[in-house]
């Protein structure tokens, strides 16, 4: 509790300072111009949701890093008489606690495609980016407070989806200049028809788990985990040859079928992602960054179909996105049968990447570009018409507040600021009806008239 | 309880459908820019702050309808033993939740100002617009998670600043095309040498409280209320004199001035206001739809200098913001004398507003342009590549993800999306490289080929 009273923000929450909100925006807008090129259209869910819909949905540990939200008013009168054993912290919860902050974006996707239902067309695609909040350790990378940026795609099937998912995650990578990317694909129907293979099928989710630790332990690691979940001998002597497999699609694709053939779930994965290529090669799509990895499995309960995994290569954070097809998004409030795929981008990662990689472009900038000086009381006439004459044009401007101060200490206000330019007009420059426009960088100054200035702000923001 | 087992909303909270999100991005884009145009930065604070921080800033009322978010992990525990006087809500609350939602934008700028200010340039010009919380009544207008637009300068006494604000108000609502709008203007120094005419100095604080219910309960409301607050018999008598003061600035300052005269305090928000209106008459503004009310007040204990409320006329939601000047933001955090000036955006009351005068421009649409055809795989080396091509201009279209289905339904998934636009590629069409274009509304077609459809589009966009 020490902790509390001090003035800061709690553990694992930011400040954003204007330029990181500039940068966060820039990525954002990338991420949300690319949806809505593909046509999904934006939704948004509230902050909070019942306790009851988000309960039961992120296993035992989701439930504990989940925020609940206190009850308004006298919460302790509504749990009398207290009986002995509702004096635990985990009884006492959903009594006390009827909310809970979002914890990711999916769950609440699925109570509003049932909410809203018969509002919606399907094929329904969503985009939302929204704030999520987890309770976890915080550590480079991982906040407790972070945006999710989501696209899905609701009620139907058709693998088309699988292939515009990928071209959504190249296009991203892309107008971020992040050349440097690997989508990591796979498909459930593989992971099973492999753990066939090797005579684990019954112990299905301990071979993922198993596996999926792979990049972490080595191959050795997973056979000690494997030995430790008691997995056949035969998995664990056998499991190598499949653990090398991983590489370019076009390359792997056909090593893996063969290493499939006689599994009818195996040729089904094979060719569902065959599909995928087929379409991204007609729509002329670059496949060499484009990795199949039997292995994937990513949260393997959740995803049906094909697995998808976004990573950015020599960056000292991994994935910075993945996704994949669910086949039973809305089951769990009683609407079947709406098959769902869908992929997300973790925007607090990718920051930190463009970050370190110094990719973001020179000009985000929160800044004003102009500072128009304040030279006295007979200039108001002049200056503060042009303030709103450029203001109308959307040019960032700041007049300073103060006929009183100094030109010098103007000047380095504009300075500290890092406004690039000042506009100095004082009584010779009315008198000649020409402003000077300074640029503060270069010390250089040059006569400009209104209209001029206009274009000359203009041009330097579409360049 | 009953209502947490409903698969909804949380009751005050709200689903944002594509349109609206659309709608309410309308209304915070025209915000920003114009927040922009004027030299403010944006930043961001984490949805919780400790509840220490938060806690004895909003008076008794707003601690209660503050969301406190409870402990991660065993927070029982960590209260044992629990003596008998600790069993009531309030003592539990701050033992068992150290953070709570941000009630509003403004104790966390103090917060954020405190704890940046060695980073920072004052006069500092921020923005930020971001939801807050509050566990209030749901009722018509107002929300328990609602939007807050607010721009605040940090550090600087300037004067400058208010006509700042006025203009800011009045840009954005010309740009939403309210045109019937008021900022009514007060002072609190003209507010306390009306008390002292009155003779209830002692009482300014019940004073304030009763003229602020002018509006709703009418002048004989107000002395009603005056008498059960003790106040003089002489200010229940005088008090008519001053209630009918209101008025276009230019006309009522003459006649405040008049009932104000030897009053040093009262001469001085006089001042202060004509300063005001003298930036504002050089800058050319609108002077009409700026009224004085000396009965302003909007929660008295706050501003010290000049009030500003933005009210939209003939319109069922009165007051769409407010603000003014507070000599002490960042007092309560032990940084002393930063005076401060600022003013809000209620954007869920300003979208109420355009929807009832329906007042957003038609062209707001969240659906994609463009639904291309999915004929048959023969066509898939043409129009994939021309979905990706026009993709890269940014605009907005869906293929059809299943080449098996009739044109008819194709076209008819597209009038239920309202999609304005088909693009139809056949065997034929591939035959001439001319596509057909079809107006979905009119039923039109025209011959297209691939750089016409980027150009209709853009010009589309762009007019």
């Amino acid at each position: 509790m020490a902790q509390s009273s001090k003035l800061t923000v709690p553990s694992g929450m930011r400040d954003f300072l204007p330029e990181q909100v500039a940068k966060r925006n820039y990525i954002f807008n990338t991420i949300r111009q690319v949806f809505e090129s593909f046509g999904f259209v934006p939704i948004e869910t509230p902050s909070m949701e019942y306790l009851s819909v988000l309960s039961g949905k992120y296993g035992e540990e989701g439930e504990q890093l989940m925020y609940k939200v206190l009850n308004s008013g006298n919460f302790w009168e509504s749990i009398q008489p207290l009986s002995a054993e509702l004096l635990n912290s985990k009884k006492l919860t959903p009594l006390i606690c009827e909310k809970a902050l979002r914890y990711d974006l999916t769950v609440p996707l699925a109570r509003f495609v049932v909410n809203h239902q018969h509002q919606l067309q399907f094929p329904f695609k969503r985009y939302q980016i929204q704030n999520v909040w987890r309770g976890d350790r915080p550590q480079k990378g991982r906040y407790r407070e972070f945006t999710q940026c989501d696209a899905d795609v609701i009620g139907s099937s058709s693998l088309y989806y699988e292939a515009e998912f990928i071209q959504i995650y190249q296009m991203v990578f892309e107008r971020l200049n992040l050349t440097e990317y690997q989508i990591i694909i796979n498909n459930r129907k593989i992971l099973q028809a492999m753990a066939e293979k090797l005579n684990c099928l019954p112990q299905f989710k301990e071979f993922c788990i198993a596996i999926d630790k792979l990049e972490k332990i080595g191959l050795s690691g997973v056979q000690q985990e494997m030995q430790k979940r008691n997995l056949p001998l035969t998995t664990i002597q056998n499991f190598e040859e499949w653990a090398t497999l991983s590489g370019p699609v076009l390359e792997t694709l056909p090593r893996l079928k063969e290493k499939l053939s006689h599994s009818s779930m195996g040729e089904l994965g094979i060719q569902e992602i065959e599909q995928v290529i087929e379409i991204l090669s007609f729509a002329q799509n670059e496949l060499k960054n484009i990795i199949l990895d039997p292995l994937l499995a990513r949260g393997l309960d959740y995803y049906t179909g094909i697995i998808i995994e976004a990573k950015i290569k020599n960056a000292s954070v991994g994935s910075v996105g993945g996704g994949g097809r669910y086949d039973d998004l809305t089951g769990i409030f009683g609407l079947k049968q709406m098959t769902g795929c869908g992929i997300s981008f973790g925007a607090d990662r990718l920051y930190d990447v463009l970050e370190e990689k110094q990719l973001f472009p020179l000009e985000i900038k929160p800044n004003a570009q102009l500072l128009i000086l304040n030279l006295g009381k007979e200039t108001w006439p002049i200056i503060y018409p042009i303030a709103q004459r450029l203001r109308t044009e959307n040019i960032p401007l700041e007049v300073y507040p103060q006929s009183e101060h100094k030109m010098s200490k103007q000047l380095s206000y504009a300075d500290k600021k890092k406004i690039p330019f000042a506009l100095i007009i004082g009584t010779e420059e009315i008198d000649s009806q020409q402003w000077q426009l300074k640029n503060l960088a270069t010390g250089e100054q040059q006569k400009i008239q209104t209209q001029e200035l206009i274009l000359f702000f203009k041009n330097r923001k579409a360049s």
